[in-house]
């Protein structure tokens, strides 16, 4: 039974962040370790020693041996990284013997799960910076080098413009930006002569960090050694600023700068800062064109895991024909979709509209037209659509690469397009109008009726139980 | 200057979720990377193509040249792992040349900040547990793969019983346990069906999860499945829930199990918990007898970040003498410790009854009476004490390793004994009473003096500044 054919999707079905929706990010990084799934003499060593709690080994040896020479032939699909997707949509599909699909589940959404989550939040920084810089400055506060290089790869993906993380920059060539730190400073006897030696050792990264002792003392200190820079045919790029109330530091840094004849040296502010504080400090003025985003990006502070689950919607009977599944749940929301779904997203001059959620088996949509999930979302009609695009495009084939993958920039590039094509009032932050999502009619029809006879099954069940 | 001999201290500032102190965790991995640190030629060929904003290389040949060839030589002082760690108090203390030690402050903050963060919250799962078995869940949520590698480890060390990260515990020996999927149940034709199937497979480790369609018609299939795996001498070991009302459906399972004679079987529940809802389900009366933690403790979701920091605390003159370092701070408590610190740990018939940080250049306490460090704590006299430890221990000699590390299994039993050293008012969830902190009496003068001079010197800084 564990050969037969299953179809698993991956979704999500509560937008993070009070948002609408997600960014798909992490299948690259997800592709990365199914190309390097193999499990060796070591694992199976190791397996073999794991035991259930009455001390029982819990694995025979046929079952090991098959693992050990276990290659995965699976089909994927998914959405390309920088993807927007909606609630209960899949970002991925696999199809593939069921062990399979399940052996892989947990890798799949580790991956996914967190790094959709990263670049998710990015977008958010990025929808309010504009066409500011923003820098991601997490990896002190990320979970784990690892956590770190995921987190640095999804931020830029989400919209960050560079990292801190010098190996991500390496790793992934993401420009790398930064400053020096407050040791640098309180190691010479004096902030000015730490800002001369910064300026002798670095003449073409001058950011200076003013607030080791007082923040505006060191602004002028900046400007001192800055004056001294372009006598020697350097430009001092800027200051930054790291506490106290950055909103009014910033506006009176920017006044003694411009004073002094540094209108083009930047203000780059950082202090466990995200998208809404950063609403608010723009709405006050604030003259920061650079954003140092760290600890409340790398581990989205405000929403630490998005809730991505995977879920089986079809398998094999003895014949080999697919039939769909489905799980039910006391809450509506939870009880999944049946089938092997694509998702169809329809637009009006250029502007995504809706989408709608189709079985590959039943077939497309005949019209526009979406029915209502049960417990999910209201049906609507997208007939004003003048073009439709399916979402999921086919990754994988009994294992094998048949893409050609996107280098991260393109898929940074989709994110920012993609973005784009929703319309403004869904990017907003919160209170968002929700976005029309439905299930094909058929398929809806199809989702309901199982519903029923799992219902009646139940409770056919239990009464049986019951009065036996 | 940047050869000079300096000294920093990694500590954080606020214990996180509301707690009193941190469970330091996370020194054997930094020591790995530690001992692992050499850049390559990739590095250098690498970072000499970062460039500033104006397209001019940041890094000279000399210098690149002298960080292809740096070895570590520092000297690590450290709270072994499992220690507890208030705020202001020195986790790790770092000697040696002055751009060594700043070139490991992220990496030892990324480690030491995420997995203190979680072996904290796993020590406060583990409080409320009491006997109750606690196993981590989290793989599928955590920051990528070694984000969640590091999450298994830490919540293992705090507390925790073990994992269903099987790397985990192949990597760090840590139990490994675990239940079967919904796609388990739903890829057959019936709940029972599945049950049966599961138990002929894996009879000695069956907890059945019964919330695939009816919680309460699964514990009745559970039993049913139960009873055959009796008669072929095995046990079902428990049943699992994911979903609803866990403490009512706790209740009226147990109920069902015990009155078909299956008193020893175990109820695991699971879904988003942590040591607060487990507290509420415990006082609501609920049998729940092991715990399945996942997202919220290994995201540390209600504070995702502990704000541990590396601050610089003294440097050598040019003659090589030692001389303390401080931060100013527009917030008191942002103010840093100068000095070259060790941590003195005050004991009253067995338990932990206060701290005073001391400096090594000045000398240990001559009695047990500590300063009140401005901003942080009061005064406190700590003479009813009959013994005292200092915490920070000798790990690294001029980049040798000099101590022998405990085993992780050590380190787990250190949290779980130093635990019981606090008073038990202490590890309080919530509102507990402030532990006694403070400076040794001559460093506490020593740092208002600093504090003082700071101040004067920016002030008249400023004058002079804004005179001429």
């Amino acid at each position: 039974m564990h050969q037969r054919d299953a179809v698993f999707h991956l979704f999500y079905r509560s937008p993070p962040f009070g948002g609408r929706h997600v960014v798909a990010a992490g299948l690259e990084t997800a592709l990365q370790w199914l190309d390097g799934f193999a499990l060796d003499d070591s694992d199976t060593d190791y397996l073999r020693t794991v035991t259930g709690n009455n001390g029982r080994p819990l694995f025979s040896d046929a079952f090991l041996e098959e693992l050990r020479t276990l290659r995965l032939q699976i089909d994927l699909d998914a959405m390309p990284e920088g993807s927007i997707a909606f609630p209960h949509e899949p970002l991925l599909r696999v199809r593939g013997p069921l062990w399979q699909c399940q052996w892989i589940e947990t890798a799949l959404l580790n991956t996914i799960n967190f790094q959709s989550l990263i670049a998710t939040k990015a977008s958010r920084v990025r929808d309010v910076a504009g066409t500011d810089h923003v820098l991601e400055f997490g990896l002190r506060r990320a979970q784990g080098i690892d956590g770190a290089m995921s987190a640095s790869r999804a931020a830029y993906l989400g919209g960050c413009d560079a990292t801190s993380n010098v190996l991500a920059g390496k790793t992934f060539g993401i420009p790398v930006r930064g400053t020096h730190a407050h040791s640098w400073v309180m190691s010479f006897d004096s902030e000015l002569e730490s800002f001369e030696a910064y300026a002798a050792a670095m003449p073409n990264n001058c950011i200076f960090l003013v607030d080791t002792y007082d923040t505006l003392q060191g602004v002028r200190h900046a400007i001192q050694v800055g004056k001294k820079l372009r006598q020697s045919g350097f430009q001092m790029v800027g200051i930054r600023l790291d506490s106290g109330d950055l909103t009014g530091l910033s506006i009176k840094a920017r006044r003694l700068l411009d004073d002094a004849g540094f209108e083009d040296a930047a203000i780059v502010a950082s202090n466990d800062l995200d998208e809404n504080s950063m609403l608010q400090m723009k709405a006050a003025g604030s003259p920061i064109a650079v954003w140092g985003i760290g600890t409340k990006l790398v581990t989205a502070y405000d929403q630490p895991a998005l809730g991505g689950v995977y879920k089986l919607a079809a398998i094999a009977d003895a014949n080999g024909e697919l039939n769909p599944r489905i799980k039910l749940s006391e809450t509506d929301i939870k009880t999944s979709v049946p089938g092997s779904l694509q998702v169809r997203r329809y637009f009006e001059n250029g502007t995504a509209i809706g989408d709608i959620v189709y079985s590959d088996t039943i077939g497309p949509p005949e019209t526009p037209l979406a029915a209502s999930p049960s417990g999910i979302r209201d049906p609507h009609d997208l007939s004003a659509a003048d073009s439709w695009e399916d979402l999921l495009i086919p990754i994988l084939r009994r294992g094998k690469q048949v893409a050609d993958l996107p280098t991260l920039v393109q898929s940074r590039e989709r994110a920012a397009v993609e973005r784009l094509r929703l319309n403004p009032r869904l990017r907003k932050l919160e209170d968002a109008p929700p976005y029309r999502f439905g299930l094909e009619m058929r398929l809806g029809k199809l989702r309901d009726e199982m519903i029923d006879a799992a219902r009646t099954s139940t409770m056919s069940n239990s009464k049986t139980q019951e009065t036996t």
